[in-house]
């Protein structure tokens, strides 16, 4: 019986200090069909082995290196089912490449890869391998995301217009990297993070979110990029101006320095009869405003919202769901589907769960705005 | 090594159909503490099965019944170390006590148990065997709701003077338990819910919540209790009035007929410097107002919340949690103190987690609710 | 032309220092059908002048008496249509009589007399005159306030079964009385306010308002009245169950002592298909939640809301109105009632503009509410 | 004694049909020192003459023409003090221009003019004249809006590094022109509005504002402008990149096509410490947030506000104030600058209240915008 025992799931990255990491092991195991059984957490053995212990699992198999963990992992009858890459950027390619040719699965955090070049290769290795690659682009994991995305697939708003999606963050106003705090230093380091800062870690974000939910794509950009911190190296504040596939226009804002934001994600799409707003601190809510009638507010959970969102509704309409909620729901569609894999189906990854073309894309967006904000102008995209 | 292992936890009710007992699965397992091992999910043989193998667990730890499943876990050497309860009120009792006679630790769900002389048992019960009994009360585990309660313990109100609970919902406000509802049909049903319809399933939780935010005691109550949809033989709508310890005067609403409203639990305290106000549906933001100065808005996991809240929080400021993760401070707190139990420590229980004292509490509010509402007047605490 | 000249008021109270003489005045004025033209601002001659001087008034029609404002008047060819009363309570009553036998009109503010004796008197004098007598409940006038009494006529929550209402201030948390302010300062002494501290001062309005929206009418109440300062004369917090005509029930709650609330007027009803909620710091909107499809927010000025709502709009949506306009609107609404009396037409005075019934209803609260609290139980309305 | 008479306006323009004009007769009366006395309301005679009888003003006082109404205002010993230009843009400059001419000082609606040539003569005979003239950007005259301007001005943000400002309307969703609709006419129409659709009638008041709080000037833009309703002759939606002098990055979207927003004026400032939030339909909070200490919310009329938001305040906190109240401030500042004038000061205008200055700022947002579109690129301010 396929349910009959849970998938297995081996971590590379997510050692002491990290805060992706167990983010991904509750999320992963939120839904009860997968569990973490092995892991390369660190790169030094020790601080591997502490993880370890603190998430309960084998000690034999807290491993120093990824190459090790999926070497020794392939060779157990109990051996990992895929790997969840939670590393900084510029390992996602090394680890994900060494999944792949070992037939494993992956499970990745965004953006992609730290470069573009990077990305191409990741492209042709997953097209290459044929095996399941998820994305966790978290948001696409709300219910109320998954609301506005039928509501849009469905015309509901009419041909759409505009589009605005902003991500404003505070965390780096002051220069944390230099402070020794771990989580700004490596995304402040081109060789950890890649080409883009604000644009690569967030921006990345606000762009899938807005393809994602509109089903639009964007054709052209027009950004604009400062780092606003003394001595910063990477972007830490962009806007940019979007062309979309339908003639629509939209801007994207994100910044890591608007000081007093913690994580304020935004969106909204007008159309020819209303529109649609979400954000991401209130996520159990969608607001749809209308030409003609009263203002609404969709609630996540209630039975007049689409299949799409109440399929992934833990609890009762009022319990709200959150960040960690939104981040399961990409494992519950990645365990569905890596199930469905193993029985034999090709393609098994739903369209509701980001994958390797919505990394693609992701990862030209930030060349793209970073292309354009040399060159002062519209790049197409 | 104390955190080599994971705490076992069995499951009593739960079975298909139900909507808690997956919570607490959830709720249990996500700080990764916890793992569910076996249940007695239903009282049929194959039911309990079924959800045994949707919940992964070995076929043969399934059981048809809790008796049955308290036999045979203790004379497994990888029994279970607590006994988690998820049915309907009427069958607390019986569960804690075979438990506790085992003496295996317990978690239950809320109320204690369907009526006063119940409760009396289990709390002798508790206090003969020594074992850590913790109980549900889930907005206990809300970050902004420890906030909360340590700026009353803070005195940072001043004296409280004034304080106005309500609990609302609308889910009841049709005959839904003559429609095969499960949840609707216990609920409605005194043989399976005891004496308190809406009191006993929210009132106990508002009830409680006020106590625990304001450190106050209600010394007594002066009731109105409704059964507003006709044929209803529990309460569904409650009004009343609280005198507390100190002085204080209060209100306490609550009502599952309120048609419109999903689950909101809305608490309010007044000092003589200020006040302050939450809302389980947006629980990741205390409002403080004060007498002369800004409002304020404390948001969940920022640096200058009290060390309390902070001790709960898993993601950063900006990333929402919500209900689940609220449950899941509750388990975290009941794995720890087990652990220490289990090393031998005497009352492991910390005062953040509600245990029996607090089901006595909630208990007398349900049976004091009736008799005043009987008396049309107050009656003491 | 009956619209050639505005209609002429003459004012008593609202000298220099008075909060609610300059209110009446924009009030009345704002809609361009009247003027003031004449005040016994003060009992003081002098600061009367002043007063006249600061509203530019003829000099001459600043009396020292309003016995001689109402003489003086009368005589002009030019004389005021009306009086507005804006005094402490207790001034309320021989004002209104001296215009009533005067034949003079009458706006009074809220609560109509000091006492319910003194209430009867003006009861049957009004009654006895045949003269318009408008009660300024400003919450009355606003545009969703209207919206909500419109719906709740149409019948559009299915019947109502849950009312509830609170009017919360702060301003009163400490003895502001004995410090000379003046405001506080006639409001806690029995003598100018009467029996009622907090219940006359805003539980009149919040009472008015629960009956004017609901359609609903109070049979029966459980007050308890506290005087939370120390010294304080009258009550400065009440919380109270109410019984309904039509069999729901309900709650009002005011205070005084509210800590950091500033003038919180909330109302909520609930019927069986859903349910309706006003706060008057957000007066522009009008929740509507629902059991089965999504929760509404009705905007001001909108082309869908009734035509009551729409009646008393003055600018387009989303260019906010507050409580000016709303007190605007009742003047208006009295000077048109004005405009037809004087052609003739008996009861001009329309359903949406409070009276003297309203005021009867406010004083009788005020007396049922203190006779409840010392009685500690119901009393028939 | 100068407050002995009130102060005495014209206005041309506001005659039947008109919005803007029954809002400055209520703006400008709403504080007792103005009243509307004389108009040119309508080119046809008999529309003045109707607006005149309805504004109940002396029927020889409604004039068919602005120039006539000058000439015999003039001549009269009690004429007007002042004109107030409520008219379609293309006619601001000549009412103007023929008011200055005639010693009479100007309150003109905004833009200043319809076209930039057109406001180069315009500020060239005001400063000719010496004589007060007054630009009613309404949202000037907010007391948030001041209070937030008062933050920006005493540092408490730090140095601004980042701003927004936004205003959606969803009104010209269609083609609204095309179905004899008045307002929407003339604002389609170049002859009538000047080069800027969108831009001209609400980018110039996000444009502002925007100066207006943050102190800061405008220095370099990068606009795209569209015409999404086809058939439309000017623009219906915008999107800004900003440079501001101090280094500052910003933006600035403005759209009448944003279906579903009714008048959402968003502006938001971003310092090194902290930033600022306000938002037109919500107008009597300003939110701060912090990096380091919890969200505030600023509520009107309490007493910790700067003396600049207290000085605009008529009514307690918690009394919502709204957009004619808003409006009135600037005639009450533009009144009190004219007694100051007469009584012989230079200069009188206080700084907040906008004037030929923001005027001209105004008109050169709109062909910058113009230009930067056509050049599809930056363009120095």
């Amino acid at each position: 019986m396929a349910e009959a025992r849970k998938l297995r799931m081996g971590m590379v990255g997510g050692g002491p200090g990290a805060f992706i990491g167990p983010v991904h092991r509750i999320a992963a195991e939120l839904d009860g069909q997968i569990e973490l059984v092995a892991g390369a957490f660190s790169q030094s053995a020790e601080r591997s082995w502490e993880a370890g212990v603190r998430f309960h699992i084998d000690p034999a198999r807290a491993y120093a290196d990824y190459r090790q963990m999926i070497e020794a992992e392939r060779k157990r009858a109990d051996g990992i089912d895929f790997v969840a890459i939670v590393t900084p950027n510029h390992v996602h390619l090394p680890v994900a490449l060494a999944a792949l040719e070992a037939g494993i699965p992956v499970m990745s955090d965004k953006p992609a890869t730290a470069t573009y070049e990077e990305a191409l290769k990741l492209e042709a290795a997953v097209q290459k391998s044929g095996l399941p690659y998820g994305l966790t682009h978290t948001y696409a994991g709300y219910a109320m995301v998954r609301e506005a995305r039928a509501m849009c697939a469905a015309g509901k708003l009419g041909a759409i217009r505009k589009v605005a999606v902003e991500y404003f963050q505070g965390w780096l106003s002051g220069p944390l990297e230099t402070t020794g705090h771990k989580q700004a230093a490596w995304r402040a380091d081109p060789a950890q993070s890649g080409a883009g800062g604000a644009i690569g870690d967030i921006g990345t974000h606000a762009f899938h979110l807005l393809e994602y939910i509109s089903g639009l794509k964007v054709t052209a950009i027009n950004a604009t990029l400062r780092s606003v911190v003394p001595g910063r190296r990477l972007d830490d504040d962009c806007n940019a101006f979007l062309r979309m596939n339908n003639g629509a226009a939209g801007t994207l804002a994100c910044s890591q320095v608007a000081a007093g934001e913690m994580n304020e994600l935004h969106l909204r799409i007008y159309g020819e009869k209303g529109s649609l707003a979400w954000r991401q601190q209130d996520p159990n809510r969608l607001i749809m405003k209308w030409l003609d009638k009263p203002e609404e507010i969709h609630h996540a959970a209630m039975n007049y919202l689409s299949a799409d969102a109440l399929a992934v509704a833990r609890v009762p309409a009022g319990h709200p769901e959150g960040y960690l909620e939104a981040f399961a729901v990409l494992y519950r569609e990645f365990a569905d589907a890596l199930i469905a894999w193993k029985q034999g189906q090709a393609n098994p990854l739903p369209a509701t769960l980001p994958g390797i073309e919505a990394g693609m894309r992701g990862m030209r967006f930030i060349v793209r705005a970073i292309e354009s904000d040399r060159k002062e102008g519209w790049v197409e995209f």
